[in-house]
């Protein structure tokens, strides 16, 4: 089985011991994959979408992501709910701004909620640049920019919303404004599989729920999936096994061999 | 390849010969393993949403599948559409109340179309005992109780609905308020992928459009799912390759080796 | 690693090199395999689904899927949006009819927008025969007519509507109303495994924005579709690894050993 960086092994024990529950508004295209990803770690998924019910469980769950990858208005109703919710109720959230910048409706919506305080935002180059309202985005969900150009913006973005930003790409980084961490490795098939972005900010979410430093868990959390995802490229035949070795490696991982 | 319990292969014989069509009004995140679950028994998925045509799919359909999972405003209209057109046309419905009795929305729901004779329920212990009005339910979609100690509950919400309820957990329990069964097997995996429990209810839906006794069907149909557990468990590398066993071994139960 | 026919071996290499965004509005069930699928043949998916924001993003991608397998009231709104902006910004939309005939309401939109110019249709017999007027369609979602049985009826839409028609069965025809090529290969698994042929019209919409001769192209689509079928059914134990297997084909399709 594969070990975490002895550094990262206490943020894996917690995931496991505290099994958070993690409430995720987030897009149709990733919806069981996010949840097997985070079950792999040991954490607890639900899916709660209606805005009456989302504002009941964002004060129940341990975690709230919202991903605006296939953004309603439906859903809008439920993601200011569900974040004021949260707010009451001191759960952290999550913001994953898919494809932000590109489209109108999305764009509206990140603007207006990263003013309450998300505990934590996860995105692309592209996505992290438009959303410091430094550039207009990328080319349907894909970066056009690499992630260390966009650490600049991801610092700033963290400065004035009080949270961690995580800029994922061939090297993650991982900032709280001032202290900066980076997180190597991965496969250029974590990009060909879809949902590995979602689930990470899903993971993301999770670390938010776990007791100690909030930089050092996401951090680690950034590694279990980079891990995974080396692992995964060396076992499998192609993208359909990569995503089941991924899986594999995620549940395996820390465990006796 | 596996072969089921000799008592239950007439029952896997007749799913496969008469290949039950399945409304299935579910969850967002199980619809992909609900319709590779039925399709690899023999059963023909279909998901159909809106009211109208909801209502009239159900009367077409050989079963109705209801699942809260993810419960709108708009999925609640295409439920009682739904469960009143299948009910003209005597086709049997089967209720998975996923997470009833924590949330308030979707618990009114179900104790309002409990009334509409379900032909079977299909829960974990903590639904059951809040379904039966009991207690309050479980944390988020996981039970907190033991499948023994719903079985008062489950027999209580048999005779007030003149269905089947199945309690599932580390054993199964299947009754009808008289008669009640036991299934054992399956594997601990089973609760760490998403989507076995929502789609076992969608197995139970079609066990109800098979001939026979119905009380005989569903209990064939838990065991064929607690099989394929146990063998997938032993074949697996982790909980991605699990899902995959899985359907491997529900496709091929029952023929030569 | 599969070769492809030597003739599609140019449609292959467009395909990757073009890496075509596919703007998929399509139903619930097989929203990930859909963009697995794509992501394996080296294009871009993206799902996104609320009306502005799906008209925005027709005139930005590449080719549009409209698949109405699980059409709901807001969906035909954004169909209609993102058909319009599509005409207008000449980006190719293709249609898949699922289930089309059998129920009235998805049956009532998919008349009104074959008059919308579609580069393409996809769909099995039973949808083809009832989308041309001809008959009642199929039972759910399968068809009961051989993919032979619906040529002529293929040849009149591909007339009526200026765009390729393409009937899938164990033989697939691909007709421009004049001209028909014929595919064979597969397997009878692909039929039982949810999404295969959705995912292939998305791959079709996909051809319709490479260079080149479009009857060609959806041709050399079809039978990549085909041929990692065929591969994967040879390798598999069952379902499960079966979709696997095929995810595996197509992304190392025309690789070297």
């Amino acid at each position: 089985m594969m070990q975490p960086d002895p550094l990262d092994l206490p943020v894996l024990q917690a995931f496991r011991r505290c099994s958070p529950l993690v409430h995720c508004i987030t897009n149709d295209v990733v919806q069981a994959f996010t949840a097997n990803i985070l079950l792999a770690l040991g954490a607890s998924p639900a899916m709660v979408v209606e805005p009456d019910e989302a504002e009941q469980f964002a004060a129940i769950a341990d975690a709230l992501l919202i991903n605006v990858g296939t953004l309603t208005a439906l859903q809008v109703q439920a993601i200011h709910r569900g974040i004021d919710s949260a707010l009451a109720a001191d759960t952290p959230w999550v913001l994953d701004p898919v494809a932000v910048g590109g489209l109108t409706f999305r764009t509206h919506l990140c603007q207006q909620i990263i003013q309450k305080k998300p505990a934590a935002i996860r995105g692309n180059a592209s996505e992290i640049i438009a959303l410091a309202g430094l550039s207009g985005g990328g080319r349907g969900v894909d970066s056009t920019d690499s992630a260390a150009s966009a650490l600049p913006a991801a610092q700033t973005l963290a400065r004035q919303t009080g949270g961690i930003v995580v800029v994922t790409g061939e090297v993650d980084y991982v900032t709280d404004g001032s202290r900066t961490r980076t997180v190597s490795g991965g496969s250029i098939m974590m990009t060909r599989v879809v949902g590995t972005g979602c689930a990470l900010s899903a993971v993301v979410a999770a670390c938010c729920a776990l007791p100690g430093d909030r930089l050092d868990n996401i951090t680690a959390g950034c590694g279990f999936m980079k891990q995974a995802g080396s692992l995964a490229a060396r076992q499998s035949q192609g993208l359909g096994s990569f995503a089941i070795r991924f899986l594999d490696a995620l549940s395996g991982m820390g465990e006796e061999a």
